[in-house]
């Protein structure tokens, strides 16, 4: 496995590959990989003649008092663990390399990025939207693997490789779930063991939501209501608790299949986010 | 000569050249072309394979209240100069299918976008950004060329490759100018012949300040106030008139060789652009 750090070497490598006939497939990350950023790897080596993967905690999606500086970071452990899977090149450029001194120019997303967590992290989209779009210049992937845990990011750079003309697929693959159906998320590691049993909460309501769902309760608001209950039963601050039209991400009064709930909830002093959508998961918490 | 609407097939044409090592030029225009806009044709056609020059009235760069209706438009004299300088494909490009409903996605560049014409045409460079960005993707230029008389547009576009990290040369070639030393710009042609005679005011102003600084004045108030007069002997009605540092267009106090002077002003009803770089022009009104 290769591992690239500048961004023109990087540039250089994919356009070899390009012109080489190669097909390209990159996976966008920040790190300290779980099995879901490894399902992302191993179904872009399956359908790629090369597989990109970058590590990047971009300074531009994170916010004032956000945890950029503590992020979590193993450097040694993503790389023993992108080559077990087959990765080719792990692209791991430096902040000062990708926003350089006079760095001024950003990708905006309108509407889709003001909503549920656009709403409570100002310029997080922007930040995404725009090293999605340096990330694609760079390594010119014919497809990019993105998991559906960030559903709104994934929405997002729908919008932007639609927009701006980006000859790239996009491919959105499944949350991957501890046993008891925690979502996994790089953030999961700051929770302590009792928090971690609380955080349960988030994909118990999501179920909870399918299941009234499923039994034939449409109202947005008892949906809702029902899933305050369970992340207060677990003492999780609700940031939100939302049901939208899944490609527009528009306000819902009453429910319909395909609809995205999303949730979003600090457990102890962490953020963690979650999502279903109506009538399209096998969602139990196990 | 090809000629091109259709985004989709653009996309394709492009790429095909690229796979088959083909050098491609791009010059994007909004059409009615003068000498200014041959000019970059022909030094595009000297370096490259396969030229392509996009016409594209780019409704996104106009304001409210602004000329884009009445903007200039001859698509066949256009189509016979560009077949007359040997260009491979004219792109010409619907808006419906350059921002087709739900559009939602802009390249912002900070800073340079908000002085100059910027700060009288909010979301002027906006516009120009995110059309520019969407050209390369389509047409994914080896170059791409652009005329010195929108400085700042080729300043923004310069800021938008390097952040964003496109592999795209940029060319700036210098004004065009008629005998008397008007800038050449499709916008001419809403001159009336009294207000053409007037119009020779900006390029009389700009080298009045090429040769008082020749002659060793510094102040830049003293250069701006020569400048004034000369445009309000002339009855153009200014819409600024400033000395900035060539690289940022952060104003200046004492000007140095390098700087630009740009002048933007009304000639009737007709806004007129032109600028000058200290100490770097041939600029005698003739």
């Amino acid at each position: 496995m290769e591992i690239i750090s500048d961004p023109g070497a990087m540039r250089a490598r994919a356009a070899a590959a390009r012109r080489a006939g190669q097909r390209l497939g990159l996976v966008p990350t920040m790190g300290y990989f779980h099995e879901g950023h490894l399902s992302l790897m191993r179904r872009a080596r399956a359908e790629n003649d090369v597989v990109i993967v970058s590590l990047f905690v971009n300074p531009t999606q994170f916010g004032p008092g956000e945890d950029f500086e503590r992020y979590p970071r193993d450097a040694a452990g993503d790389e023993a663990a992108a080559k077990a899977v087959g990765v080719d090149v792990l692209f791991t450029p430096s902040a000062a390399d990708m926003y350089p001194p006079g760095y001024a120019t950003f990708v905006e997303v309108a509407g889709l990025s003001d909503v549920l967590c656009g709403a409570r992290r100002p310029g997080h989209f922007r930040g995404v939207a725009t090293v999605v779009t340096k990330l694609f210049q760079l390594c010119r992937p014919d497809a990019a693997y993105f998991g559906r845990k960030d559903y709104q990011q994934a929405v997002v750079v729908k919008r932007v490789i639609t927009d701006l003309n980006f000859d790239v697929r996009l491919e959105i693959l499944p949350t991957v779930r501890d046993a008891d159906g925690l979502a996994l998320s790089s953030r999961n590691s700051y929770l302590t063991a009792e928090e971690r049993t609380r955080a349960t909460a988030l994909v118990r309501a999501l179920a909870k939501a399918q299941g009234l769902f499923a039994a034939g309760e449409k109202r947005v608001s008892a949906l809702k209501a029902a899933m305050a209950d369970i992340l207060a039963a677990a003492d999780a601050r609700v940031d939100y608790v939302e049901i939208v039209d899944g490609d527009t991400l528009a306000p819902r009064d009453a429910a319909r299949p395909g609809d995205l709930v999303a949730v979003a909830a600090y457990v102890g002093r962490t953020r963690l986010i979650d999502n279903t959508i109506l009538g399209g998961d096998e969602l139990e918490p196990r």
